[in-house]
């Protein structure tokens, strides 16, 4: 077995700190090595499905590799869901599946199944330890091979490799037996980042210097102040909107000053669902500039497919790239944040030298900003201070002065819709008389966001809603959501496992029925989560389905597609010692948000119930506000 | 969708009759043929995971294939344990999974991953519908192929198939819209069953009636009055012992009387474990014979492996075969039933004919045995009455003289245990003083299960109880475990299926609770299951870890093998609706059994709770007083 003890040896030198285990036998070694690790911390998740997804969101935070340990058998086809949504969401999992040796594959044991390549097109890699490492060449490999694997699922992009572990019995130490981890050596991997020569630069960016019409889309992108500040260098260097859904983490406050003119676009599944072909023709961009990963908005997908630019780059290091919009023309092999920084550098202030969040920037101060403070998210705190600081140069420096009016014209009308959403959303949702519902209800709950909350938004409707209310910009809000395939499936481990990560910062998971209910045995374990706090949005079925039209015509809409479900959550908050909060009006949300999101002993659970007729009736009145404000 | 919506129509023609579907978009177009097709009845069930077990619930008892249907995405996924379970037990499953069309995979919309091939080695095989079926040949294709995936599932050894089919919008007829059906041509398949010819018939015979030592050990089979009877005969001809574990389903009420000498064996795995090597060598067969798929007994498993019988003959029609001994030497393509007839039949009496379950048979007749009665279970009823009956004949009949001898010293050791050990267990099991934990419990509450149960037994303490304890012979009971892959993960779900299916039978699920709360969402969806009763026996994580030797020497006993857990089910029944019966002691027991079985207007649920160090010692004494009672 000590072979098998290694394997946690390697995970610890290689980094990796959080491992979930799934109760089992066959996979006892796994177990006992990794929990007897001195630097490796392990938790226990009896249902696979959520322990992997309870990886994945520790990994999602941590930005770095966590290991699943489960027995043979079908524990193993539990990861299955979350090893998709890992694959797509580029997420570093090492999966350590115990399995019986390859001699007693289909011989009738319990819990053998075909274990090799369990994952499919899903893992980006599967590896069979030896089942015998008696001989040194096998003890060569067995750590070889471990090592491969944790490689290959943090290299770019990111993603699950499974590692099957055949094991012979005896499984357990003897009792009071210590078990000994050797010095084994590993293989590190560094990895060097892509430049472009000079004039590959020029030329890039003399496209967009002399194209009127450029447009940055940002897809789904972790947290990212380099990527962030070096955006706005691009976007103030060109005059160019960049817009961004709020899983894109585009919106977190940046320097104590804001500039509007450069401030990312946000309200687009808002103001691009208006049918209003003028605007839509003055937003059409020529070159369009892309990286990250999905887009929620599907106003913003369909808009971008129909005004077909010319031009679509797609900016990203490695791995196959999507052609979302019909369009791409160029792939872009560099870093996002490296690309738009060495576009933009030839700013005289810039060059050189990389401007940090503090520094300071012009134009149109919003009132009440307030100023950044040191956020203990994952990428580290920003910088309270800067070592100097620089006048942020001016929109459209770049640009050469025959360009920069085409510049302005192209990026004014996307800044005042921006502008023009923002201020209709504040006043529609202002209105005093406006009922208790869904939408009004989200919109309140967002509003009351504690500062520094990693906000965990499940999917379907709580991930839209969100992109369509706006997260608070100014509060530090990161988001987070399982949009690599979109599943309800694990949406309450995953922010459970983010939780975990993070036991000083707030994590709020907002989150409909149907994924809550699907996923409740994310709370069965015995782990504290004081941090925790889950907004839950009960109507009773999946809604969704009540808003979009076809199911909504259709005689089976409530049996088999919003499939009603009579649950409240009470049961389930007592089962797993959640301190409950209820609401079923505005007065008793504002009661319950003034103490529910304020720290306690234990994680929190917050059911605002409405009436899916009700929400699906308001949620129309909203759509004809929108398109009768912006006519008039 | 016409092509779409005649895959209800095939599905129809070709006898499947249920479909288990879970809400979705993208499959709306099956959703909606299904729904409205006048031979099928449609189920939803949120819970993918437990959708799929609940369909294979349904299958495993109307003995025909089910049909499940999901949305694109990890939907799929979540089938995977189902599938492999189903694969390995034999259920044939028709999965049609929804999915994007081809150009659209890879392309960062929501709910898409690599929908082809999505169980791998855990599926018969896997069809891909077209896209487009606006030529004549692709529709063609689109009906022939899924005549070729049902015809697949079902064909002997049965199992999953998956259909994947590409949508493209529109997914919903128009409001008020009729959908049709077409009659489409089927492709049906008629399976003819093999024949051994008469010089190899007698070949085996002839080995069968001069080996002295031959044994046929039965492994997991579905409930056969067929079967049964063609054991019978071939037992009676030859003078074989027949072990079974209660899976093979030999324990059911054949005839009116019943000759111990000719009687399964059902209490190995008590007599097995005790180490006695005077017993074990009396027991050692040579000619050793099986069918049928896994055994639970560990001990029988350990006993023939060490045995190493020189002839290993296992039948089986077709499929794969596992060398389960380490002894396989022929394999008969035969089924059982066929097999065991044609050895049997050079009895006159028999030849010609086959004997019925109401013929005579003649020896020591048990006390109390009552008359068989019509059982409704899935092969129809057994006939009440006979046309003629017969004598049935000696054990032995058809053994040369001068080996009868031989062949009687054989058997009557194995039949001498058995009675030993029932009767053991008897007088164990009455002692007045016996306290109240999970053995005595589980004994006490198998003794009280109503007539024509369908009994489904959870991994992995339950359904070893069960066969350590033995299930009444007396009362028509059928039994069920998840023994493909012995997952805890769907054995709720599998039982609900079969409530389902079977409305008018009492169906009996007994479970641990870590079994039991991994599935909860087997109850999470509308459909009332009246005849469904689960005893759960709690004791707050995985007992067996402190039962087996090895994790309960280990200090990460309690965290990571037993997996403590406090839970208890009350809140379960309440949010499902299930009516609530606990018991502590057996005097709560007595009280809650003689109302718990009786029929009711809803399902229920008995919770009996104990402790697990209580329990794994006094399991240690139950093993001791096997041990002393045996040698004295």
């Amino acid at each position: 077995m000590q072979a098998v003890h290694n394997i946690a040896e390697i995970c610890a030198q290689h980094g990796i700190t959080d491992v979930v285990l799934s109760p089992g036998s066959r996979c006892a070694p796994l177990t006992i090595a990794f929990a007897r690790h001195p630097a490796i911390r392990v938790r226990t998740v009896p249902d696979e499905r959520a322990a992997a997804f309870i990886g994945l969101g520790l990994a999602q935070s941590q930005q770095r590799a966590v290991a699943l340990v489960c027995t043979s058998g079908t524990a193993g086809l539990n990861y299955a869901p979350a090893v998709a949504e890992a694959f797509f969401q580029q997420i570093p999992l090492v999966i350590f599946t115990a399995d019986r040796p390859p001699e007693w594959i289909d011989q009738l044991d319990g819990q053998t199944i075909r274990q090799t390549d369990l994952y499919g097109a899903h893992a980006k890699g599967t590896f069979t330890f030896p089942a015998d490492t008696s001989h040194a060449d096998a003890q060569w490999h067995s750590a070889r091979l471990v090592s491969e694997a944790i490689n290959l699922a943090q290299q770019f992009p990111a993603g699950p490799v499974q590692v099957n572990v055949p094991l012979r019995e005896p499984f357990y130490p003897k009792q009071g037996e210590e078990i000994r981890f050797e010095k084994v050596r590993i293989i590190r991997e560094t990895t060097g980042a892509a430049h472009l020569a000079g004039p590959e630069v020029a030329a890039l960016r003399q496209a967009v210097r002399t194209t009127p019409r450029v447009l940055v889309v940002a897809g789904q992108h972790r947290p990212d102040d380099a990527l962030r500040l070096a955006l706005r260098q691009f976007s103030t260097a060109y005059q160019t909107p960049v817009v961004g859904d709020s899983i894109a983490n585009l919106h977190q406050p940046m320097g104590a000053t804001y500039d509007l003119r450069t401030a990312p676009i946000s309200h687009h599944d808002l103001f691009l669902a208006v049918p209003e072909p003028g605007l839509k023709a003055a937003l059409r961009p020529e070159l369009l500039i892309t990286f990250g990963q999905s887009l929620i908005s599907k106003a913003l997908k369909l808009y971008l497919r129909d005004a077909a630019p010319a031009q679509h780059w797609h900016v990203q290091a490695a791995g196959p790239v999507a052609d979302t919009f019909k369009s791409l023309t160029r792939i872009i092999r560099l870093d996002p944040a490296d690309f738009f920084r060495q576009l933009a550098a030839a700013d005289p202030l810039a060059e050189g030298r990389v401007l940090t969040a503090t520094d300071e920037a012009p134009g149109a101060a919003r009132p009440a900003e307030p100023a950044a403070k040191a956020v203990p998210g994952p990428a580290g705190p920003i910088p309270a201070s800067a070592p100097e600081r620089l006048t942020w140069p001016q929109a459209g420096w770049a640009v050469p002065e025959k360009d920069a009016a085409a510049k302005a014209a192209y990026a004014t009308p996307w800044h005042k819709a921006d502008r023009w959403a923002r201020d209709f959303l504040a006043d529609f949702m202002a209105q005093p008389e406006q009922p208790f519902n869904e939408f009004t209800a989200f919109h309140h709950a967002l509003r009351h966001l504690p500062d520094h909350t990693a906000l965990h938004l499940a999917n379907s409707m709580a991930v839209r809603y969100a992109n369509i209310l706006g997260v608070p910009d100014t509060k530090s809000v990161e988001v987070f959501a399982n949009r690599g395939t979109s599943g309800i499936d694990g949406c309450t481990s995953t922010a459970v496992g983010a939780a975990l990560a993070q036991p000083a910062r707030p994590v709020v998971l907002m989150t409909g029925d149907v994924a809550f209910f699907y996923d409740r045995n994310a709370f069965w374990q015995n782990y504290a989560t004081p941090n925790l706090r889950v907004v839950l949005f009960n109507n009773h079925g999946g809604g969704i389905f009540r808003l979009i039209d076809g199911p909504r015509q259709q005689p089976e809409l409530e049996e088999l597609f919003e499939t009603r479900q009579p649950l409240t959550a009470e049961h389930t908050a007592r089962d797993f010692g959640l301190r409950y909060f209820t609401a079923t009006t505005f007065a008793e949300l504002k009661t319950a948000l003034s103490v529910f999101f304020a720290p306690g002993s234990s994680a929190a659970l917050l059911e605002i119930t409405t009436d899916s007729a009700t929400n699906a009736a308001f949620f129309e009145q909203y759509r004809a506000a929108v398109r009768t404000s912006f006519s008039s």
